[in-house]
């Protein structure tokens, strides 16, 4: 995890790092609400006008249009092989600028400074970068590590609850992949202190237990299967959403997912059924409710096309106890159907 | 170079590796000349037709709507990660397909059956994808190596004069880079004899040359850059052509890029003056003339934004003598001019 730093000035570390590769160009990409509350903190404000790109907002702008955007935008500066691609912002921003510049010219430096909780401690680690293509999710892009992430919790300060609530998820899921102990933990959070030393070490200690799984397996063909725990539901829930244009965010899809994919683990793995209950009555309680959304052909037809998946059916990782989880399970149809019922109960 | 496999029968090559392989789904990618006359060599007739897609010939298609196609049908016919794309074609082809595999749900696998003898001598080696974007060739693009490669020269039977000369000048450069012997036997070729064994042999030493190379430097942060020897120039004849849509081939260009590059090489490393104007001679007797393209200001204004280059100037590789090449040579505005006086004396 050398290439991950947690400090309290983003702005300094960029600077130092910046200084350190000595780029011959230095470009930067946000979207409006980072351009507007986080630049200024990264004493980007520095940066030439036409050093800064600024994409739209929004899980629609996730797209080859945005993409095309940010290459015209460097070629018409005459960016090189050796310029650098600062990524500042949300999960959307680190995904569409890391796939955008592992393309141009085959491939240049980015550093990704996320923003939000939720590109902290998943979005912004691993390498995954992508753009959603044909109405499916993360359709095309690239694995390319950047060449650095700085995470500084001073951003989650202006971060809106229900953001800090999205990435939550996140780390809720890294700590059901770690042990029971770090689960007790995340069920006694407080939220009000996302912006304390204390809280980054959290912030810390998730990106570890992501970092670990990745590090074992980067391309995705065995182990780091274990982090897509809550996402095969999760994904369904979140393309029918974005169907039917409600705003949902991916964290609250994540935490839906986590509790069918728990009830399956207490089915198949006799996971601990009363964790499993206060794990539900917990997320009910801090999730807003989207049991409208819980169409359960309609998703069960969704998982199947999820690309994570084969012609054998529906894969899931699912959990023996905290920290213990196994890859690779097919559930049937009426299996998956029944856990679904979990959601509207 | 185990991924490259030489044979007199690509068809039945390309069955054994797909049934070694066992992906769920089979794509083939084609442009239309290649749909016609190299399919049913392959056997491919098999193919259900939806698993086949082609794309438009021609410099202006390798684009990002051609891409957008190809992603297209893959994700309409329900394509999984593991899923293979099989590339046949020239070297528009495998750039674009092995580009569209290497994103396509963060990469599936490919098979590149190159069916020019440039793509056999250079585009389907060496991990290079990529398409135009913006009026700049290969702009936007991946490294990234395919399953294999399988290389029939059964199939230059059909192919014209002119693309056989096109391919020659990759293998006068492998040639180049290889030693005096390998010159000797370029500047004696038999070009009625490409579909024989003997010629195959030829070819395989050919992608030799360049695989060593590649395998050391597979990034292009060093020694690869020797495969760049003719290209600096060529890339800015081939843009001048592309613009004034003169129906150039790549070939043509690097062949006479070598004219000016060789010219170089002797002014700053003493290259044999006999062997460069023997060469010289014989490049212009075989290859068309296109003196017309030789706008001095102009093509330096393009070296200079080459991908290649970067603040320092115009990068060349030159030569001391055959095989023996050197690296990063910064020559000036005058040295250049003074160059490209050799294609209009």
């Amino acid at each position: 995890m050398n290439h991950i730093i947690f400090t309290s000035d983003a702005g300094e570390v960029l600077m130092d790092r910046l200084q350190g590769i000595s780029p011959e160009d230095v470009f930067v990409l946000a979207d409006h609400t980072t351009a507007r509350n986080c630049l200024s903190l990264l004493g980007a404000n520095g940066f030439k006008k036409q050093q800064v790109i600024i994409i739209e907002e929004g899980e629609q702008h996730k797209s080859l249009q945005s993409v095309e955007l940010i290459w015209s935008v460097l070629k018409t500066n005459g960016a090189r092989r050796n310029s650098v691609l600062v990524n500042v912002g949300g999960g959307l921003v680190t995904d569409i600028g890391g796939f955008a510049a592992s393309c141009f010219k085959r491939g240049i430096r980015c550093i990704n400074v996320p923003t939000t909780l939720l590109a902290q401690v998943d979005a912004s680690v691993g390498g995954k970068t992508g753009i959603n293509f044909g109405g499916l999710k993360n359709e095309i892009g690239t694995f390319s590590i950047p060449e650095c992430v700085i995470i500084d919790n001073g951003f989650l300060k202006t971060l809106p609850y229900r953001q800090v609530l999205s990435g939550f998820a996140e780390m809720f899921k890294h700590a059901l992949l770690s042990g029971r102990d770090e689960v007790n933990r995340m069920l006694s959070l407080d939220f009000t202190q996302v912006a304390t030393p204390d809280f980054l070490q959290l912030i810390e200690e998730s990106v570890a237990v992501k970092n670990r799984i990745v590090e074992a397996d980067p391309r995705e063909t065995g182990v780091r299967k274990a982090l897509n725990f809550g996402h095969t539901v999760g994904h369904a829930i979140e393309s029918v959403a974005i169907d039917r244009q409600i705003d949902l965010y991916h964290g609250d899809a994540v935490a839906y997912g986590m509790i069918v994919e728990l009830y399956l683990s207490v089915k198949k793995y006799a996971f601990d059924t009363f964790l499993y209950e206060d794990i539900k009555n917990f997320i009910c309680r801090i999730y807003p409710a989207y049991s409208s959304l819980v169409e359960p052909g309609k998703l069960h037809e969704l998982m199947l096309h999820d690309k994570k998946n084969d012609r054998e059916g529906v894969n899931f990782t699912l959990l023996r106890n905290p920290g213990e989880f196994v890859t690779d399970n097919y559930c049937n149809r009426d299996e998956i159907l029944d856990a679904l019922k979990e959601l509207t109960s």
